[in-house]
């Protein structure tokens, strides 16, 4: 058994009664998600109608919208999806969320993105910049709109959190620093975080407890942590038509994944080096993405990324069983069965 | 008597009673801006230390620290200078025009600000569009601690004015709208939003009444406005050393300012049209910069600037008259007086 089939069978062999993937979640949330839509699209003081209609394109471009629904279910959970705060919580997340997407790009020099062209292929670099900082501005106005101050610093650490890690590995040579530690901190940084603030705003709106709190925050950073694992294993096991971009495209930017933390455990660095610095050609980049995505560093992977699954789902068994709890339950699986 | 001499008179022959200066406004401050100047260096989340240190030089680079000045101007006048909240009301509000200083010089590609070289010189394209995002983030995080949703909606709108300007800008053949409307409604977005920010953020932590809100509003407006109109002036008018860029920097690079408004006004398009298209060579410009400053197209345009500081004044006439708005008027000296 090949390792792409391993993690199809991993993702797909689940019993039929976990097979609910994300439906119980999209119907759960299908109103309130239509009034995030509607308000994710009320782009506030943008002329010409050109530059707007551009704007829009950004936004409605859409993506998995997995945050929000993360808010909602929460509100959901709590008996509170009532509270229109939520709305306005749920589309500032998502907002955010954007906003990081479109410097992302521009600093990557990414020219796709959820199979549409990023603003920065067809943009100057300019225009990217101050579309970015625009749509920052509207998740922190969305965010005011809470009229929580709690909910507000959540929102403005979270931001800092993501730029300061996005920042350091600007200045810091990557490619040598092959430890989970590092690569745990970085995936916190730059993924987990924006679902731990997903979470707890949303808890913040419901007045949990302290110990609600945490575990809404031990469910976000987990979650957001398996989902980031999963991202990169697609990486190497991905089809490349579905995951959108060429298979170990992470590896081939120098960038340092779980699996090639676990392949290096029990391989160690030889016949890899170039790639661990981020300077091979391209034929050995090819041989060295095989090699990896044909050894058991993939099991390894995704036995780890199901630990953390694992203590997502525990974090929720202090919350009250009921539908909205499942699909949070549920989202947790489909993190694990996702192929894109 | 050439413009440059007459603009020279008009900032310097104020009677002796009116030269305060900035002095008064300093002394009035000098505690409070101290506090103001450890919290901006203060930053969170910030590894390596090179990077950090590099931060700490962009934001203590200075500049004239005018607009969390004039914050705490206002709550000494309101008698709510010792409320420890002014402190991160006037630090977020020059870190949040430090980091569209950042952004500003990407996009502008200017490789010198206040004298020291820009990050866009020496810094990657990413990491300045990351260290702007950062400051941005540090500047919600300082606003958040002022505990206030309504002063949160202040600067997130006011986030989104510049932005939603500048990034109009970038779509706008702005050469071709020579109008005041226009002028006006961009120095509104660039420059007097920030003011205005600074004024009525600082009333509504001293709880003014709606007549007095407003009353903030239009002297953050009219200084804001007055001091653009003066960099305009001296753009044409200054000492090339003093202002730090040649002389007429803004009109070669497309920027039509009130002087040319003034000007054209006067001598109509003749002459100078290869300028409002920004399409003229070097010479030429020299040329068109020379006529525009020798023509009393300044003295027009210091006319207006003179007018529109009157209207500052007047709106602080609701205001107890003691130190700290007498140095709010001196503030309003200053700008016509300054010479870069």
């Amino acid at each position: 058994m090949t390792n792409v089939e391993l993690s199809e069978r991993l993702r797909d062999g689940l019993a039929p009664g976990q097979r609910t993937d994300v439906l119980l979640a999209h119907e759960l949330t299908r109103e309130p998600m239509a009034r995030v839509e509607r308000t994710l699209l009320d782009l506030p003081d943008l002329q010409p109608a050109a530059l707007r209609q551009a704007v829009i394109n950004v936004v409605s471009a859409g993506g998995k919208r997995i945050r929000p629904v993360i808010s909602l279910l929460i509100a959901g959970m709590l008996g509170r999806l009532d509270d229109p705060r939520m709305i306005d919580l749920a589309s500032a997340v998502e907002m955010l969320h954007t906003a990081t997407l479109v410097h992302d790009d521009l600093i990557d020099g990414s020219l796709m993105r959820r199979g549409t062209q990023t603003l920065n292929a067809t943009w100057t670099p300019a225009a990217t910049v101050l579309t970015g900082d625009y749509l920052f501005a509207y998740a922190a106005n969305l965010a005011a709109r809470t009229n929580s101050t709690r909910v507000m610093s959540i929102f403005a650490d979270t931001l800092s959190v993501i730029v300061a890690g996005e920042l350091q590995q600007q200045f810091t040579d990557f490619a040598l620093r092959v430890t989970r530690d590092d690569y745990y901190r970085r995936i916190y940084s730059k993924t987990a975080s924006m679902f731990v603030l997903a979470c707890t705003a949303a808890g913040v709106l419901c007045e949990v407890t302290e110990a609600e709190y945490n575990a809404l925050y031990d469910y976000g950073r987990d979650l957001g942590t398996a989902f980031q694992v999963m991202d990169d294993v697609l990486d190497f096991t991905g089809d490349a038509h579905n995951v959108g971009k060429p298979v170990g495209a992470d590896l081939r930017h120098g960038l340092i994944t779980l699996p090639v933390i676990c392949y290096v455990e029990r391989y160690g660095r030889d016949g890899i080096e170039c790639a661990l610095r981020g300077e091979c050609d391209p034929q050995t980049y090819d041989r060295i993405i095989a090699r990896i995505r044909e050894s058991d560093a993939i099991a390894c992977a995704l036995h780890e990324a199901e630990g953390i699954a694992d203590n997502a789902r525990a974090a929720l068994a202090i919350f009250p069983a009921n539908p909205y709890r499942q699909a949070l339950l549920d989202l947790v699986d489909y993190t694990l069965r996702r192929t894109r």
